[in-house]
């Protein structure tokens, strides 16, 4: 009965993923040792394993799931929706994507694999961006490919913030200031205020 | 003669700072141990540690410094100056900040120390802000302190964006976008590319 069988996989993956980005969150990514999944997760090393061969695999596809997550909320719900996401990241899960900057930078292995995954959203990205500028949420004198790193950077900075615990700016201060820089050019006349 | 000695001790520190720079962005943080910090800064650990008695004594320093240094770009040539300088961080030494930002987060004296020091630039900062109101650089219908948190997003972003070696968009469209988000609200009926 291969149906339940793989309902069960995905299951225990969930299971698996949802206790190491927790572990991860509480010890960072070099204290989650093996005990300490195996603890939070509640299997054994030999069942972790049978579905992530590594800690990085773990670590790689939590980050997928991220971004597969923050890809859903752009395309269905757009913009807003996505700075509202950032907004309740947990910060010490967003901790650990830090640390693992340096390994990033110097593993091109890693970096490699990461940047891999991260590719599957491109397409549908990219078209999300075109949409909005068709529909006149984004203005259009502006390459697509341009517009998406700006807002990659707004949704860095935010989560570089919230990582730290500093005083994030209000979201609908930055939806307003995100929308004067990126909004439709023909609304530029009425002063920023009104059109929150 | 206490006049060439405090010069002398300037040099020395001046020489350890950078040194211990180059060291942590090389090995980061945990990596950056005693013996690599002698070998890098030509300093034995007494000499070094007379001056810094401790490796988060130099890296608070590093970080003060750096802030120092952003904010007298800022003040003495613009938002323009900054964002260009912040693009041309070391990407290494970047990602030695986001290394701790867990140490940061789970250590309130050390998150203390650094907030401390950062205070002292604080003032001069706002000032610079409701100067750029005043003179029609930045629009005045937003209080300074959220024109502030969101220039700072915005230069955390790229910084994030830096450290990880990702795509950056192009500074003259971070500043151009930054400009229709934050400029005076007087120029907001030109369509945005005239005003580049």
């Amino acid at each position: 009965m291969p149906k339940i069988s793989d309902e069960r996989r995905t299951e225990r993956r969930d299971q698996i993923l949802e206790g190491a980005r927790r572990c991860f969150a509480e010890h960072g990514y070099e204290g989650a040792t093996v005990v300490r999944l195996e603890r939070e997760i509640g299997l054994s090393r030999g069942a972790i394993f049978n579905y992530f061969p590594s800690k990085e695999d773990l670590f790689v596809e939590l980050a997928v799931r991220d971004n597969a997550r923050m890809s859903e909320v752009w395309i269905s719900d757009g913009l807003a929706a996505v700075v509202r996401a950032v907004v309740e990241l947990d910060p010490a899960w967003l901790s650990v994507y830090l640390e693992l900057f340096r390994r990033v930078r110097n593993d091109p292995g890693f970096r490699g694999r990461i940047e891999e995954r991260q590719k599957e959203f491109a397409p549908a990205n990219r078209a999300r961006i075109e949409e909005a500028q068709r529909n006149g949420e984004f203005r259009d004198d502006i390459a697509p490919k341009d517009l998406g790193t700006f807002v990659n950077l707004v949704l860095n900075g935010l989560a570089l913030q919230r990582a730290g615990d500093d005083e994030l700016p209000s979201t609908e201060l930055v939806l307003s200031l995100l929308d004067d820089a990126i909004g439709p050019r023909v609304r530029r006349g009425t002063p920023s205020r009104t059109r929150a």
